[in-house]
């Protein structure tokens, strides 16, 4: 874009929504309320699968506030959720397939009276036979709830021969690797406010992350077109995938409700609905084999990838997915064969988190190789080296890689950052505390790829206002990954104005088209490259009128540098801001809509060939570890990652995503563990679910790795999900290290390391 | 833009406001409120001209639910509101210049509450001279409330050598006339919420026609950039010019309360403060002479027009502009001089009302015209058609007038309609009742013109969405006029979509760059090319794609018929929506911004000459009353009207623009009366200031001339605030037709016109 050097890309300006959030300025969606607003509060299922047979609400109708009750017979429109597979009602008529799903809402006066009132309302069912286990699920003889045989999607990726890689290899491993759900437990739980508008529109506000699926659900719901209703984000206190589809449920709840009563209606979950009802990570199982020379070359790999999708398939087929195409590891692999499958359970419907489906089967993957590294006799990083896809190199599915690959700079970086080669295997514990290395890779797709590519545009709009201040409005979501801040960085750049006089609009579907949804690491690149389209024309005028003004005051004709939001030549000088005013003193016009598509991608279901994603994000994790042999317990002492991420456009938040995920890495590996037992969530609060604390935050030491992508903004390409994926196996290959234990199911809880332990001696 | 007819444009479609507003469900600013809201209420200079020493709020504070006074000293900005002079502060300081003005704001936790405590402070004060007579202000002696001479603005027209023209004239005619105040009487008062924001920032919903204004006002009342004030309008219950430039003061007070107080503030108006401090049509003081020869041809025009502009510039100089560049009426006159004033008194400031200065100066030069048509001895109306502009001739600055001109035909028309040959001078009453027939005729430069050429530009954005709905956001505001109902159709034709697909979103100034004010009957001309302006490049691709779906479906290439939201060709048939799907397959780009800018203008201030307007509406009138000798009253039983508007985009709309006007003219001419004494408003409400009901509603025969004007949207010009203009002089002329008595005063109250018998007697 620019002959000058970059003055704001690139730099670690300070996050546009920190000052807010930390004095406590922002608003989030619970801190708004209107006049004449009604709450609403959910009746959800008693059990994991019932018939329906209506409600006793006249207990409820007693509760002094309580105002109505809302259910399925008063949905204006079609009752199916719009998600990929159009399998979930709004709420369901007859049946109801996992404990905790909102039935009915009831509406009150107060939100105290809601939930009290919800709380009287009997809901009359009788019980059905249900399944907890996605294995069980998959046998014939399971209750069926999707379908004939509870599978919501199955995919395969067929490459060479991989059953005569197998028999024709010098050495073979195979393992059985399991991982439980993660719950995302943003700091601010689910909430929508639906505020009905005349002629039949309705907006909602809400904590999101995909405002675009709540449209399509909302307009579904009620029946009406695409411009009666508007979606505005309020400020979102995380979201991690959890905001992703789920937010379209209460927003089309809130909306059903506000249509009904002719009010506007507030839905927030407290924690503990939250917990039950919401989406959360998949629970995996895979069983993988690889298959390898003596020297060490991978020739193949065979895995059989098993998610719990829970009762509907909401983003199953999709996560699914990205955990297939990424299934064998960022590894060039002749022989491949990978089948998935997710299969329907009675339990609440498994989503999108951080990582999509891969931090699952990268466990598996890194796992295994580890064992494959030390039948091999091979320093399992060494090993790594020798087969990661380089430039030129091919995907499993057959995708040739092109520029921006970093992978071998980031785990040569990790090596020499944890001083592998001296250290690990020679840790020195102390008393019953072993310490060790292990070490991780992986690859990720930036973008919906081919499992999603429809969705892959993105739309933005910028306007320069008079006093040279600039509104930028985009599709994708801030919700703490610093998305306004990247893109007002962007935005500056591109017009050569100052960072500080870029601010970006709330989301709001009326805005922008439809722009996919905010997820996949996609925001930087899509929304990154709308926002320049957007830009470019204005540039243009603004800096023909820079030029114009530096003549006027006798600058010679020529070169022109623009940088910092300043305008020079001949020793003159002009600001950003007067040129805008020329500008509009010649009435140009000063707004504009830009739009991006990402370039076409492919998938053939039938071998799983194609190019997958446009591009890759690449990283690498050394993660060291000490474990208490006597308890089983497992500390993260210090966290060494790279991350090829093309370009950090702001240094300070790449490192605060690099940092975060993986401390979501560290609770995934160790700690986060959701139990159900008979088809009831046993531990659905804070106390039970145990986060990773500041106690249990290791010593991070964590590098970007700058392989410029061309098509990229500023070259930079999305990687936000990537410090999730690889400290899980990290981790597993350092307690492994350390301790010779080798737990093939995440996560590592103490009684489990300790149950190796135990077996071992 | 289409080489079909039109389907959408010309047609009478049903306004997209009706339902909404019929039933109720609309909502105004005072339906709104938010949690923790704040309401507040004005408290007001006690009288006319004050030195302000403070205030004593120690009643006010124990009123329950007081919160906070707001004043001067709370303004974190410039205390200036910026209007064409920056002469008027958001809180008076030290000096309040009319009774009424608002000094400060009580704010409390319900309206009652302010509004109690609001009487109960003490405005702490000395009185100071004043002036109410403007042209008393004009006296050297007078208290000095602007500038050293009371002269808010002044302007000339030189034009040829008038005093040799009136020498050597044929006859010549010379007369006095004045007009008193109009009040716009809107059905919903003025009224904003301020909602503070993050950052600084501020967000005022509001009942206003220019949301630009507003954000001006608030950006430097608060001291903060234009992309931190959102301005968005709320469904508007009238503005007729009344809500031009005062919301912009109203906004800045609530939003000045809401910094303080960091709380939502409603400020909404009661009728009678709404009447003390709001804006209102300018008083008049004309004498004018007209030469002419024996033939009619009028040979000169001389004038000097005095507006009474109030304590406070406002907007008097291009209210003052606007009447003075049309002050000899639309004819050819070689020989001009116009000199006016705008005077400076200690009343509420005045400003916009439908005509904009016009209507004062028409009632003159209409009046005299048939003056010089008695002196002659000629039919006025022929004295009339023997001077009108048509193409080719010059206005009284220069301009040349090209095209789009049925001046002509409109006379015409409404000669033949009303029988006027054989009626004129020859209408039986009954009794004491006597009856006659008066015409008029006036011209309206369409926009702002020279008067504000750096405003007359206005921005669209038009979005289409999935399902072939679109949404479309202009920067002219819905009050009423049926903007949205005829912008709707202007994008529907220009997309070849239906019109019910048509959603025009609120305006917010976040949305569409500065796009001028909603005023001077821009709107269908400014916004109406904007709107092509964005949909233009979308039709290319939705056409394309049409084309596409239809060749895919066998139809042959060649020509495709567009139109009713369908593409045929070949016996094939696409919907709109089918066409707008497989644009969003392509992933197209189908949002757009659209900008427009109006030609050049020009006027030289030394002699009034130049292009003043870009094009001008064109109207006759001729109106049939009833005099009733014995009392004096006046009762208009006919108008007909006739008015060149380009092109009625929407005829309906066009009809009820004509007759909205025309009975606030009637109004204006007959009962409208608004009286001062000692610088106090004696009758703020609707009892004593006498509105025309539908009992004064006289039958109307209106209709639409249509020159077409190439520049506007599919030909139309704008014409709204023509129909009020023309009435009142033509009323006049036909109550000297009827009685003999010529009433050179509006309004012609029945004491006024039986005065005038009783001196004839």
């Amino acid at each position: 874009m620019s002959d000058n050097p970059l003055f704001c890309v690139g730099k670690s300006v300070t996050r546009k929504d920190a000052l807010a959030k930390a004095s406590g300025e922002a608003l989030y969606i619970d801190d708004y309320s209107y006049g004449g607003m009604l709450h609403a509060a959910a009746v959800r299922s008693p059990r994991p699968h019932i018939r329906i047979k209506g409600f006793d609400a006249r207990a409820a109708e007693k509760v002094a506030g309580f105002v109505m009750l809302v259910s399925a017979a008063d949905i204006p429109g079609k009752n199916i959720w719009p998600v990929v597979k159009e399998d979930c009602p709004f709420f369901p008529e007859t049946e109801s397939r996992f404990q905790g799903e909102t039935l009915a809402l009831v509406l009150a006066e107060t939100r105290l009276a809601a939930r009290e009132a919800a709380a009287k309302v009997k809901v009359l069912c009788a019980e059905l036979p249900f399944v907890e286990d996605p294995l069980a699920a998959l046998e014939k003889s399971a209750p069926k709830i999707y379908g004939g045989n509870n599978v919501f999607s199955s995919y395969v990726i067929k490459r060479g021969d991989v059953e005569e890689a197998i028999r024709s290899a010098d050495a073979v491993v195979e393992g059985v690797f399991t991982t439980n759900y993660q719950v995302h437990v943003y700091l601010e739980t689910q909430g929508a406010i639906a505020f009905p508008e005349a002629g039949g529109a309705m907006t909602v506000y809400g904590s999101l992350q995909c405002p675009y699926y709540a449209h399509d659900a909302v307009a579904q719901a009620l029946n009406i077109t695409h411009n009666k209703v508007r979606i505005v984000q309020r400020v979102t206190g995380g979201g991690f995938g959890g905001k992703e589809d789920v937010p379209a449920l209460v927003a089309a709840h809130a909306a059903i409700a506000a249509r009904k009563s002719g009010r506007p209606v507030k839905l927030v979950y407290e924690r503990d609905e939250d917990f039950i009802s919401m989406s959360r990570r998949h629970p995996s199982w895979t069983r993988m084999v690889y298959a390898a020379r003596k020297d060490g070359a991978i020739t193949a790999c065979k895995a059989k990838y098993v998610l719990d999708g829970g009762a509907y398939a909401t983003l199953s087929p999709i996560v699914l997915w990205r955990g297939t195409v990424h299934a064998a590891g960022p590894y060039k692999i002749e022989n491949v064969s990978v089948e998935s499958f997710a299969a329907a359970t009675n339990k609440a419907p498994c989503g999108a988190y951080r990582g999509f489906g891969q931090p699952q089967i990268c466990f598996a993957n890194e796992s295994l190789l580890d064992k494959l590294a030390e039948k091999l006799g091979m320093d399992p990083l060494e090993l790594r080296l020798k087969n990661i896809l380089r430039p030129g190199d091919k995907t499993i599915t057959g995708q040739v890689i092109t520029g921006s690959c970093g992978l071998e700079e980031a785990l040569v970086s990790v090596r020499e950052k944890s001083g592998w080669a001296k250290r690990r295997g020679r840790l020195a514990g102390e008393g019953a505390v072993k310490k060790g290395l292990g070490v991780s890779a992986n690859y990720y797709g930036v973008g919906l790829g081919a499992g999603g590519k429809y969705l892959d545009r993105a739309g933005a709009h910028v306007s320069v206002s008079k006093d040279g201040s600039v509104y930028a409005a985009v599709g994708n979501t801030e919700m703490g990954q610093g998305a306004q801040t990247v893109l007002s960085q962007i935005a500056a750049e591109t017009l050569n104005c100052p960072y500080d006089g870029v601010r970006m609009t709330e989301v709001d579907t009326s805005r922008v088209p439809d722009s996919g949804p905010t997820v996949a690491s996609r925001t930087t690149l899509m929304s990154g490259n709308a926002v320049i389209d957007a830009c470019k024309p204005l540039r243009g005028r603004i800096f023909k009128a820079a030029r114009e003004l530096l003549s006027a005051k006798g600058a010679p004709e020529g070169a022109m540098e623009a940088s910092g939001g300043e305008f020079r030549a001949g020793g003159k000088t002009v600001s950003f801001s007067e040129a805008v005013k020329e500008c509009w003193a010649q009435r140009l016009k000063m707004a504009e809509h830009g739009w991006y598509a990402a370039p076409k991608t492919s998938f053939l279901p039938e071998n799983g060939q194609g190019d997958a994603y446009v591009t890759y994000a690449y990283s690498a994790n050394v993660a060291e570890v000490a474990v208490d042999t006597e308890t089983g317990a497992v500390r993260v002492e210090k966290l060494y990652a790279a991350h090829d991420l093309g370009r950090a456009v702001n240094p300070r938040l790449a490192l605060g995503q690099m940092h975060g995920g993986a401390l979501q890495g560290i609770g995934y590996a160790l700690s986060e563990n959701l139990v159900y037992k008979d088809g009831a969530l046993l531990n659905p609060n804070m106390s039970d679910y145990v986060l990773p604390s500041s106690m249990e935050t290791p010593e991070f030491d964590c590098s970007t790795i700058e392989r410029p992508y061309e098509d990229g903004p500023y070259a930079a390409k999305g990687f936000g999900e990537t410090p999730l994926i690889g400290p899980a196996p990290a981790i597993a290959n350092a307690v492994k290290d350390a301790c010779g234990a080798r737990v093939p199911g995440l996560p590592l809880m103490p009684e489990k390391v300790w149950g190796r332990l135990k077996d071992k001696a």
